[in-house]
């Protein structure tokens, strides 16, 4: 396979929104108005095979670790058992992420690609904050005190509670061995389920799952280093390009005259005014960003519908030498936005606090990200197509306390889940796309006989968790031919040892 | 070492001062008025070899699982590093249970004769809400509200906090491999910690610590039984006959000169009144208890000051034909409780509201019994030598409930420790002694090439954790050697994969 090609999905294009806007925007972006309501996107989706699951709630603690909240709340989980031999066959658990479940399920073909083979039951745990799991019903954002809950320990708690509470209630399941599956920050989570939780899952695969992309783990500009490759590598003077729009933009928009022709030549839905320039730079920023995770090798709708390859597609608006005037330029840039917001030919005019589906909670995501989800992100402008920003945790802090009256805590994710110090887990695949910007934080090395890395060279964000396609390059196919491999010796070392 | 002999340390005596009033004593008893006050016993304690430590404090979060309690503790830690090499030498870690540290440091000799051999550096850290180690001053214990951070996840979370800052300011300790050693609830949270955070540990001591004396993980009236056993052995119908005491109280206690005859048997320091019979019962099987519990080879001091063999000395009071009349039999009783309160011969009068060191924090492990540290106890006068006493959970919620505000979880120590299901997780040694009646709850047999039970036959609570002494039985010189060369195969593992 090319080496530009590749995909996985994404699932933390709400992370990267926070992290984008922290580290590259003003404090006034991180509350742009998309934060302050559900958005949806309406356009008509592509045609997702067809899922059939039972919907179920359990009733959880809001609160795992104390004991004078002692309300509880219903958490949502999606089952199919049509394939599950009962007897103790397997169960794979979807460990949920920042979104609605029925999404994640919908866009993870791969589980229900293998369920025959195993014989296993879908089990797709809803994140506690999002979707329909709401602790404090619709008052669940309205303050830092109901925001209280929102953590990843209290999530890992939630699934191994619904883990043995399925165990216990389902006839047949009662040694049934549990894998953990999960993608982005589902993936974390997955990863983190089996080393917090082993006794509850036999194994984890965590697809695109950047555990190490917290403070003094990784460098802070390789995730976007690898936005820029993959555009440099998908056509002539792509990233160079995109690097010049910046400087183009700051020329262009300087001006009333230039701020109308950029409203204009990008079709905007609000008239751009001069303080909004850094948000559209950062509306753009985002759009590379995206795209970087999600090109896949064939037409696919996960946070846009997009054709197959489209950053290869975004390059060809781009391939011209990189002194063409300004507007010239920006025409390009304009041409590339709109594969992204608009390859269905129906949007009317591109709205700048948009970037991607609705289905993710945006809100949500953005506090786990100033609590203990704290990922650094800096640019140089150098070895990456952005303008230099470096990554200023205080300034990031600030932002926090101003949203929402908390402050991160830097190093706690470190603590709590063992940093680079993994070794003595184990029964854990740890995939990544080399495509994947959030590779940059992923266990790339195998660690041992049973924490094992896995790279796809032509992979995306979690390309290996969605459902087979006829595009799929071999990388992928045979990716997951191996993970298939590890779930059966799991399930086997479990049976023994029982 | 004849099978009756035996000690290891008591550190427990205080949940089992709650569960036993929970399981054999009405509410009432749960409202006894040592509750109120920190008490201390004043006697003059025996002779402690002199240790040298400095008293350190580490700045901590209240609350490391939610972001709205943002403030901070003082937790207390003792440092010694006499024999510390640097140069990544060894760090032996006690993790504080459930009193004031410098009492399990006084009695934790282990670490202290070993320290030495292995170059290490000793730590002991204080367990949050005891001791100094109090989060919200002296109000820490005034309210529910105050009382919500106390939870083991909290104290494991401290420890693994302290370790990491440890490595990071003590210089020479960055790559110091950190051996976690605790007794009792600490060897639970040691064994915890390495289960939880193996990253910040390579391996953990678990000395005499129940990790299954959890619901549906034990059998309730095992606890007991060794207890009744423990007697059964040390004399003549010893067992036998104080399980007819209880009769004999009921009988001598129905009318008011039986009860001026027993204050004055028992040299009572307040009268007993008929109210207070059933709290009168639950002192003696209290005091039998601790007794199983410190049944030492040696004079010692944990709880009370008492003779070698302690058990064996009561015995010789209670050896009489299980015939005898009520009163004889009483007598007997009066002395034999006397070994365990009146050893120095400095007691004026007997106190049925103490029954322990005032080092514990009973308050607080009340607390913790009464939220996630739910053990299941019960008594049924035929294999134990106990008035008989189902478990009753909705009763023990009930009372916790009055006395807290807050209801148990029965369940919550299962999930998030892994109940019986901890074979995957490596570098553990549990100890057990057989005379120590929380074996019950113990890992008696070998669960892997890495965790690893050892049973010490002439032992009580935690004695491998005790200084060396030359009366202690060969079965826990060898234990110690055991114990001590698994700590150097950690340390040479951790050295080996740096």
């Amino acid at each position: 396979m090319s080496s530009w090609s590749g995909p996985l999905t994404l699932l933390l294009s709400s992370a990267l929104l926070l992290l984008l806007t922290s580290s590259s925007h003003s404090a006034a972006a991180l509350k742009a108005p998309h934060l302050l309501g559900r958005h949806r996107v309406t356009r008509s989706l592509p045609q997702q095979r067809p899922v059939y699951y039972t919907t179920l709630y359990l009733d959880q603690q809001i609160d795992h670790f104390g004991f004078l909240e002692n309300g509880t709340f219903k958490q949502r989980y999606l089952l199919n058992d049509l394939h599950w031999h009962k007897d103790n066959s397997p169960i794979l658990f979807y460990t949920g992420n920042e979104g609605d479940i029925t999404w994640f399920c919908n866009n993870t073909g791969f589980m229900w690609d293998i369920a025959e083979e195993l014989g296993a039951m879908l089990v797709f745990a809803e994140h506690r904050y999002y979707g329909e799991s709401l602790p404090f019903g619709d008052e669940s954002y309205s303050n830092a005190k109901y925001l209280n809950y929102l953590t990843s320990e209290q999530a890992l708690a939630d699934f191994a509670v619904l883990i043995e509470n399925l165990k216990k209630t389902y006839r047949g399941a009662q040694n049934s061995p549990v894998i953990a599956i999960g993608g982005s920050y589902g993936g974390m989570l997955s990863a983190w389920l089996r080393m917090k939780y082993p006794s509850a899952v036999v194994g984890a695969l965590a697809a695109s799952a950047p555990i190490w992309q917290f403070t003094d783990m990784v460098p802070c500009g390789d995730f976007y280093k690898i936005v820029t490759q993959d555009f440099a590598i998908s056509g002539f003077n792509c990233s160079k390009n995109i690097r010049r729009s910046w400087m183009a933009i700051n020329n262009v928009s300087s001006t009333d005259e230039g701020l109308q022709w950029l409203s204009e030549e990008f079709r905007l839905c609000s008239p751009l005014k001069e303080e909004d320039v850094s948000g559209f730079k950062g509306w753009l920023q985002e759009t590379w960003v995206n795209l970087a995770m999600v090109d896949y090798p064939y037409e696919a709708n996960f946070l846009q519908p997009l054709p197959r390859w489209p950053i290869k597609v975004v390059c060809s608006y781009l391939s011209f030498v990189t002194d063409v005037p300004d507007k010239e330029l920006l025409h390009g840039i304009s041409q590339a936005v709109n594969v992204y917001y608009n390859y269905t030919g129906n949007a009317e005019c591109l709205n700048i606090s948009l970037t991607a589906t609705g289905n993710l909670g945006i809100r949500g995501w953005f506090y786990q990200s100033c609590t203990e989800m704290v990922m650094p992100m800096c640019t140089d402008g150098i070895q990456d197509m952005f303008e230099p920003q470096p990554w200023n945790f205080q300034a990031f802090s600030d932002e926090c306390y101003d949203l929402f009256g908390v402050r991160p805590q830097e190093h706690w994710a470190g603590t709590v889940y063992g940093g680079k110090n993994i070794g003595s887990h184990s029964n854990i695949i740890f995939s990544n796309g080399r495509l994947d910007p959030w590779m940059s934080g992923g266990v790339t090395r195998t660690v041992s006989d049973s924490l094992v890395a896995i790279v796809i060279p032509d992979g995306a964000h979690h390309l290996d968790l969605r459902y087979n396609n006829e595009y799929d390059p071999e990388t992928v196919i045979r990716a997951r031919a191996v993970e298939v491999q590890y779930f059966k010796k799991w399930i086997k070392q479990s049976t023994n040892t029982r």
